[in-house]
């Protein structure tokens, strides 16, 4: 290279930062409004003015940067003025999980070394319980919905009295586009939770590519800048799949539903006539059968599902209730978005029940995403349907890495690839197909074979109540799957162990399930351990037949 | 900081790199594409394939990283092949601009330091012509559209033996996201071309924030990834303004009109039903008024306006053939796009009169960018169209500078802010308003006066034919307008200087100019000097005042 400009100099304004995905919403959209629940409505002025208090108000609370802020608050205009403040310090917020339990909130606090917190009125009685255990809180401001709000023991002053008061910041730092902006835990099968951090650039990245991704296709819905949003996904879970960061970023009309209650988000659907929200396919199924569901014109809504693959049945329930539904893939190590389920442009004229398998597929990789199937020992394999492996995933916006976790931060990104932990394979069309958690998939010579395939096949034979597979260690096939069944009431003591073998024997003959199913042992016990929800619970069973 | 992560560790797959914008088109649109005029059509897996032969043949050519490829070729799939291929090698791309005199393209080769060279048939007389200032070409390829490329002497083959012998690149290479990828030259009023460079960085972060910008808002047109895209505005010009980048990224359906010839380009949009281009308002107006439009079906085409002012009469004319069309605004060191004039969503009730208004701005800043306009001493201004000044510009995908020209690009980035040479506001609702172009305007006390507002009252006088106002240096105003007139042929003699200058106190009085107009000096020529199409001259005017 014989040219001292084979490398570009940076200006300024060429860093990614959260502070400039305001520049469009100040001048696009000063009279656009945000909306909390029924009690408050800002303009985009308004909101943009108090983020510039708030940041005066975190600056007179000691925050500087590389400090970590936490949050416990429903879903509000506080919560998002936060979002962009606390980054925009140069500090990362911490959104803190409250469906923890308070132990494990408590952990997650320390564990982030949060200095600051922000907390709703409805979770300060759990955070002065557990203060003793937070030893880096430093300050406690209070959250509340009432005008004047409650003056409360050890804590620093309230939300609105703190932001009304404070001198504004005049302009917001600058700083490497790499500082973490933002901090929350994920819940794992095993141990204590693990922290995932973003930072400035990652999120502006996710920002404009999930923008441009949900944008630039119809079929079967396209999000708008003209769209009302509100979000069905807590703020406090992947930054609500970052889209409170896309919607402020293009000025567009929001909505913050607070707790979630059923009855008002119902009332907030319908009264702000939203157009654009995403969740859980439980929180749809909740709202389509609340006995309020029929005062919504749900015909309006454009709804993105993930967190669990969206099944046929509930796409099928959602387009007849006029809403237009679409899959997305994505998992807290992703910011979250990294595939969405759109319709090919080739295949847009295909018929209705045709495009809603589509729909319903885990998703196609949005630009700038790497997706590849791997199997047990790491080598990448052909897509196809009969290639299932691991997913792993290469994209810009992806966690480092877990919080001061180096061991877990090396597995999860062994061999230079995120590794998602679910099994899938990548079909014909070059969607990915999910087939399974990898916790539910059992290593055998190298393959990975379903659990949940065998469970099926033994869940049908008569006698069969109950039934769970694991993967137990062995030596010459890494794991072979080990079958734990209970019988119904009236096959005890006739159905045997050697019967269920049989069954069994009949889906592997016919092809319809793996061939070394047939190296499952498989045991008639009295009960299976469950967890207190009642789910059989295969962390016990595992731990039980490794110790035993 | 008290934590080691306060800035988060790249991680594979994390930099900005063109060869990431590849992975969808690969797997999502494998069957779609792209045709080069009624000569060939190739899917994406040939197109991609074809790079990676390409990535072998410049391989072979000897091309290292650090180095430049010139290309001179006419819109083709070929050059979106070099546009990927040349960058993804670590080299970068000279996208020569072939509407310069020969002197001048022979002038950007030597300047680029080109090692290598692309050239199409319709070109080589002229490089060969010049190969002699060219001293660093070291290989010439000749592209040809003929299925058997002329031998030519001392070139070293042509392009389409070169891709189907070359051995395919295995992978493409990792490297700094900050390395220059296109070079261009761009002329300015005076002196030689300046270079103007981007890196990967800037063209995926252009690609993503452009795709959003584009396809986020419906009034007037959205992009949609399912349009049929042809460009209409060179690809040496800017990238063709980025759009191939996004198509490609997209998986569009695209379609190449090799040279621009009035009848081939009417006949593509027909037979290939082109849904969106983007082109200056001549080439709108030639295709219009050509005797094939009728032809055509202008009803399903957008069309995205720039390079200049699209101005309500030919938005007018757009509209009555069924085109829709919108303005937008960039130049060649803004990568180029900085604003598009979408209609707010607040406003997409207004009527089409008042829209028409709002399309034909200059345009509204997408995300990211950061504007101001600033007064002759570098001072921000309010918005409002009396605080007239220059617009500057921040954004993540400006060019860092002009090639080996420090002076010139510290003048650039002057105050950290890139100066963009329009005289412009922000109105109310905060949209950028061009004014003229800043060697256009006279700085007169530290306020710019509009040269082409003077020129517009003199000549209303009957007995001026021709007048041209410039700048000339003023020891106490910095400068002060000077205007030279040419008399019709029936005022000479009959209309003094003395008559003019009433004339103008006239419009000074009742406001419609400003009052430092008055400081104009005026002088009766016999004739004004002239460019070789007959426009007048002022670079020669005004060299002729500052030498007398």
């Amino acid at each position: 290279m014989d040219s001292p400009l084979a490398v570009t100099t940076a200006r300024p304004g060429s860093a990614l930062l959260i502070r400039d995905l305001l520049h469009r919403a100040r001048r696009w959209a000063p009279l656009e409004t945000v909306t909390y629940r029924n009690l408050r409505t800002l303009t985009y002025a308004e909101l943009l003015a108090r983020m510039e208090r708030l940041g005066g108000l975190l600056r007179d609370l000691g925050v500087k940067p590389g400090d970590r802020v936490g949050v416990l608050d429903w879903d509000s205009h506080r919560y998002l003025e936060l979002f962009f403040a606390v980054p925009m310090t140069g500090a990362a917020i911490h959104t803190v999980n409250v469906r923890l339990t308070p132990e494990q909130m408590a952990w997650t606090i320390r564990h982030a070394n949060d200095t600051v917190l922000f907390v709703h009125v409805d979770f300060l009685p759990l955070v002065r319980a557990c203060r003793d255990a937070m030893p880096a809180v430093r300050k406690v401001v209070v959250i509340s919905d009432d005008d004047v709000a409650p003056a409360v023991e050890d804590t620093d002053g309230d939300y609105e009295s703190g932001v009304a008061n404070a001198r504004p910041v005049e302009s917001w730092p600058d700083f490497d586009e790499n500082t973490v902006a933002t901090v929350f835990y994920t819940t794992g099968t095993t141990g204590n939770p693990k922290g995932v951090y973003f930072s400035h650039r990652q999120i502006v990245l996710h920002t404009l590519t999930a923008g441009m991704g949900l944008a630039m296709y119809d079929d079967p819905l396209s999000l708008r800048a003209t769209d009302v949003y509100m979000p069905l996904t807590p703020m406090f879970h992947v930054h609500a799949w970052g889209l409170p960061f896309l919607a402020t970023a293009l000025g567009m009309r929001q909505v913050y539903p607070g707790k979630y209650e059923p009855t008002m988000l119902l009332e907030l659907l319908e009264r702000h006539r939203i157009t654009f929200s995403h969740c859980v396919p439980t929180i749809l199924q909740m709202l389509l059968h609340h006995p309020a569901s029929k005062t919504v014109n749900w015909s309006r809504l454009k709804l993105v599902i993930g967190g669990a693959a969206l099944s046929p049945g509930v796409a099928r329930e959602a387009n007849d209730h006029g809403i237009r539904i679409l899959g997305g893939y994505g998992m807290s190590e992703t910011c979250p978005i990294i595939a969405i389920a759109h319709v090919k442009p080739l295949d847009v004229d295909a018929d209705a029940e045709t495009k809603l398998g589509t729909y319903t597929r885990t998703g196609f990789p949005m630009p700038l995403v790497e997706v590849a199937i791997h199997d047990a020992n790491g080598v990448e394999l052909e897509p196809g349907k009969d290639h299932i492996g691991e997913l792993v995933v290469r994209a810009p916006w992806l966690t480092a890495g877990y919080l001061d976790d180096p061991q877990a931060s090396e597995n999860l990104w062994r061999g230079g690839w995120l590794h998602t932990g679910d099994i899938a394979y990548l079909d014909d069309d070059g969607y990915i197909r999910i087939t399974d958690r990898l916790k539910d998939v059992i290593k055998i010579g190298g393959e990975w074979i379903s659990s949940l395939e065998i469970e099926a096949v033994l869940g049908k034979h008569p006698g069969v109540r109950e039934v769970a597979v694991v993967g137990v260690p062995d030596a010459k096939w890494d794991e072979r799957p080990h079958a734990e069944v209970v019988l119904r009431d009236d096959a005890v003591g006739t159905v045997t162990e050697r019967d269920l073998q049989k069954h069994l024997r009949v889906s592997i003959d016919d092809g319809s399930i793996h061939k070394r199913a047939i190296l499952t042992t498989i045991v008639i016990a009295a009960a299976l351990p469950k967890t207190s929800v009642g789910k059989i619970d295969k962390k016990v069973l595992r731990a039980r037949l490794a110790g035993g």
